[in-house]
C-alpha cells in the first residue's frame, strides 16, 4: 500500500525501480540475491577483520573489501534514492533509515576509528528479503508473533516495572550487606549483579561472600525463578489465543472487492465493508 | 474508595489534600509530576553517592542533596498528615507506609552510618504514579496478573515446600560427597550452592570437584530443568485462563449495524459486512 | 482408607494411636505441633553442626542435642510401630519409610563418621504435615500437579531420553575439539559441561577456549534454548487442561451412597455406580 | 510400511532378518536385548577410555575390548545388508545410516588417532529400541512432540533469526565498548559472549568489566529475559492445542450402558449412573 505510489510511471527509472526494488523479474530477483549475498560476505569482512590474528595476516585486503562494499552500498543507496518518486518517503521510512545505517558508519570510522565495526549492522538489511523473497506466511506468522507481544504490552510494562525496582532494592541492601570488600563496589555494580542474577545468567564475576549475603542472594534466586514464570506465561497465553483463531487475515484470504479494489475482507463478509458493493463468493478451499 | 473518607471537607486543608493526593486539577498534576521528577533524581543522587570515584570528587555537594531531599520529604509526609481527616489511617495505609519509609533511612543515618543508603527504597514511591496518573489499563492489567498469581498461590507454595526440601538433601548430600576440601564448607553453604544450580543461575564460584559430585550435580541439573516447567506451567495456565476475556471489545468494539443489528465491524468498516448498509462513524476515541 | 484397618480397637494403644497418628483432638493436636518444631530444630542443629566455626565453639553441645533428638526420634518409631494393630504394615509405608529414615542416620554415624549429617533427611518427615493438619485444599492441588506430571509422563521421557543422547554426542565432540588442554579431561567430564550448558546453568568452571569450540558451544546454547521450552510447553498444556475441569474430585463433592456407603460419585450421577442404588439429590450449591 | 517389502520371502536370509530386524519371535527379542546391551557397554567403554587415570591402567583391555566391539557392529551390519532384499535401500534408510555411523570411526580411528571415541555416536542407535519394542505409545507421543515442532517451525526461524541480527549488533557493541583489553577479543568472541548472555547460560568466561558495558549487559539480559519467553510460548501452545484430544478415552473408556445407551461410565462402575442399569464388565486389559 505504501510503497506503491513511490514507483515513477515510466522511464528509465522505473525500470530501476522494478529492478532493484521487486523481485518479480528475473532481473529484479538476480539482484536481490546478489545484495543478500554482498550484505552477508560484508558481515563476514567487518567481524573477521576484528580477530587480531586475521587482522595481521590480511589487514590491507579486508580493509580493500571494506572500501568496496562501502562504495557498492553508497551507489546502490544513492540509485534506490533516484529511481522513487518520492526519495525524502523513502529516505525516511524503515527499510530507507537501515539502507542508510548501513553506508554511515564507514563514512563515520573515516574520522573516528573503529565505529566503521559498526558497518555490520548491514545484518539488518536482511529483513528486507522477508518482504523481497513473497515469504508471506512467514510474515504472517511474524506478525502473529508481533501482535502477542503488543497485545502483552501493557502487563510486559508491569512486569519490567515491578524488575526494576525490585532490582534497585536488592542491590541497595547486597550492597549494604556485601560491600566493596567483597566486590560489590557501589550500588549501580550491586544492581547489575541484581539483574545477572535475577534473569538467572549468573555470570560469576560478584558474587556473595558472607552468609547473610548468600541468605538474601538464595530468596532473591528463588524469587527470580518465580519471575522468569511471568513474562513466559503471558507470552504463552497471547500465542495461544492468537493460535487458536487461525490467523484471520490468512483467512480472510486473497478477495478484492471489484468495485474499489480494496482488500482484507472476512471469509463470511457478504458486502464490501469500504464501498458497500457486493463481493464475489470466495472460492471453494480458500478456508483451509 | 479508601481514600475519599479521608478527604477534609473544607478550608486549605481541603486544596492542600487536592494537591498533594490528587491530579485532577492543574495544581495536582503539576506537583505530582514534581514529586515523581524529585524521586527519580534522589534515587540516582544516592546510588552516585555510593560510587567511589564519584564520592571522592562529589561526595560534599551529594550529601548536601541527600539533606535538601530528605528535608523535602519529611515535610512532604507531614503535610499528608496535616491535610487528610485521619491521620492515623493515612499512616497505616500502604502508601503511607511507603511514605515514611522515604524518610526514616536518613535519620537512621545520622546514628548508623552507611544505612542512609536504604534512601533509595524512595524508588517505590513511583507505585503511587500507576494510581496518580490515571493509568487504569494498567491498574487493571496488574489486577489480573495478580489474580493469576493468588490463584496460582496454593500450587506456588507445594512447588516452594518441594524446592525447599529438595535443596535441603541435595545440599547435605553435596557436603558429604565432596566436603570443604572442595568449597563445600558447611550444609549451609551447600544448599546456597544447590539454590544457585537449581535455578540455573550458576554463579560458579563453587562447583563440583569430584566425579560423584559432578554426577549428582548432573542429575540435580536435569531435574532444575523439569523443575522449572512447573512455575511456568501453573502461571501461563492462570493468565490464559484470565486472558480469555478481556481482548474481544478492543478488536471491533461496540458498533450495531442500524439495518440488520448485526455487530462484530472492523473498526474501519464504513458499511455493514453483513446487509451492506451504511455503518454509524465510530465515536471519537473508542478506538484507543 | 489406607489407615483405617490399623488402628486397635481399645485400650491404651487406641488413645495413643490417636494422639500420634491423628490431629482431630487438642492431645494429637498438640503432639503434631510439638513434633513439627522437634523436626525443625533438629534439622537446624545438624545444618549449623557442619559450619566449621560453629562446631569449633560448641560442638559438644549441638552433639549431645543430636543424640537428644535421635533418642527422642527412636522412642517415637518403637511407639509408632507399638500402637498400630498391623506393625509391618506402617514399617512399609511410605511415611513409616521416612520415620525411620530421620533415626538410622544417627545410628550409622556411630560407625560411619560423618553419615549422621544424613539426618537431616528428617525434613521430608514434614511431609506428613500436609495430611495431619487436613489441610486438604493443598491435597488437592498437589495431585492435581501430580496428575499433570504423570499425564506428561511419556512426553517428559522422550525428552530426557532425546537430551541424553544430546549431551553424550555434544560432550564426545567438544572432548575431541577443546581436548584435556582447555579443560574437557574426559568424555564423561565433557557430558559434564554438556549438561552444565543445556540447563543454561552455566558454571563456567569449564569453558571452551578454541574458535570451533565456542561456534559448537553456541549452536548448543541456541538449541539449549529451543529445548528448555519443550519440557515447559508440555506441563503448561497439562496444567491447563487440569485447571480447566476444576478438579473432578472437588466437583464430585461429598455425596455418600445411603446403600453402599460408597463416595466419589459424579455431581450428575443420579444412581450409584458401585451397587445401582437411588443416589439422594445433590444439596443446592455444592457445585461450586 | 517402509520396511516391509525389504523382507526376502524365503530361506535363511528370511529367518534372519526376523531374528536382526524384528523382534516379535523369542530369537529376534532376545537378538534385540543382546544388541541393546552391547551398544551401552560399547559406549560406557569409549568413555571410560577417555579418562585418563583408567587408560593408564585399563587402557590395553579397553582397546581390546574397542576392537571386539567393533568388529561385532562389522558383522552385525554386514548380515543387515546381506538379509535384506534391497541392500541400498536399507543402506540409505534413517536407521541405515545410523548403523553405519556405529562402524566408521573406529576405521577413521585407524588413520586418524583420536577418532574412534566418536564411536559413542552408537548411543543413536538407541533410536532403534523405541521402534522395536513396539513401544507404540511412546511413537505416539514422540510424533505429538515432533508435529508441535514442526508446526511452530515458521515461528521458531523468525525467532532464530532475530536472535541472530540481535547477538550480531549486540557482539559488535560490546566489542567496541570493552575492547580486547576487558577480554572481548573480536566480533566473533563478542557475539559468543552474547550468545552465552542471552541464553542466560552466563559463563562468566567473558564479563563486562566498564560501566557502560554493564549497562549495555543490564539492557540485554533484561531482553533476553522477554525473548525466552517466546520459544516457551509458540511450543506450549501447539502443545496445548495438540494435546487438547487424546486424553478423554484413557479416562472412561467405552463402555455403552446396555440399557439407556449413555456413554462416560468410570472404569470402576457397576452400574449405569444414569438408569442404574447393570453395566458390562471391563474388557480386561482396557485400562491400563
Amino acid at each position: 500500500m505504501e510503497q506503491e505510489p513511490l514507483i515513477p510511471l515510466q522511464g528509465w527509472r522505473r525500470k530501476l525501480y522494478i529492478i532493484i526494488f521487486e523481485a518479480d523479474t528475473r532481473a529484479g530477483r538476480n539482484f536481490d540475491i546478489m545484495l543478500l549475498l554482498i550484505i552477508v560476505a560484508s558481515v563476514l569482512s567487518v567481524m573477521l577483520e576484528s580477530v587480531a590474528s586475521i587482522r595481521e595476516h590480511y589487514g590491507p585486503q579486508l580493509q580493500l573489501l571494506d572500501v568496496a562494499f562501502a562504495l557498492f552500498f553508497t551507489v546502490e543507496y544513492i540509485l534506490r534514492l533516484v529511481c522513487v518518486h518520492k526519495p525524502m518517503r523513502y529516505a525516511k521510512s524503515f527499510f530507507g533509515v537501515i539502507d542508510l545505517l548501513a553506508v554511515l558508519p564507514f563514512y563515520i570510522g573515516l574520522f573516528i576509528p573503529g565505529s566503521h565495526f559498526l558497518a555490520d549492522i548491514r545484518i539488518l538489511r536482511l529483513l528486507r528479503l522477508f518482504r523481497i523473497l513473497k515469504l508471506t506466511h512467514y510474515i504472517g506468522e511474524a506478525q502473529q508473533l508481533k501482535r502477542a507481544l503488543i497485545a502483552s504490552q501493557r502487563k510486559i510494562t508491569i512486569f519490567l516495572a515491578t524488575v526494576i525496582m525490585l532490582v534497585i532494592i536488592l542491590g541497595t541492601l547486597m550492597y549494604l550487606i556485601e560491600g566493596p570488600e567483597n566486590g560489590f563496589n557501589s550500588i549501580p555494580h550491586s544492581i547489575y549483579w541484581a539483574i545477572v542474577t535475577l534473569t538467572t545468567v549468573g555470570f560469576g564475576d560478584i558474587t556473595p561472600k558472607t552468609p547473610p549475603g548468600q541468605a538474601l542472594a538464595s530468596v532473591a534466586m528463588i524469587m527470580g525463578y518465580g519471575i522468569i514464570a511471568v513474562p513466559t506465561g503471558i507470552v504463552s497465553a497471547e500465542i495461544a489465543k492468537g493460535g487458536a483463531s487461525p490467523q484471520p487475515e490468512v483467512r480472510s484470504g486473497t478477495r478484492l472487492c471489484p468495485h474499489c479494489f480494496s482488500e482484507g475482507h472476512d471469509w463470511d463478509a457478504r458486502y464490501c465493508k469500504y464501498c458497500g458493493g457486493r463481493l464475489p463468493r470466495p472460492a471453494r478451499g480458500t478456508v483451509s
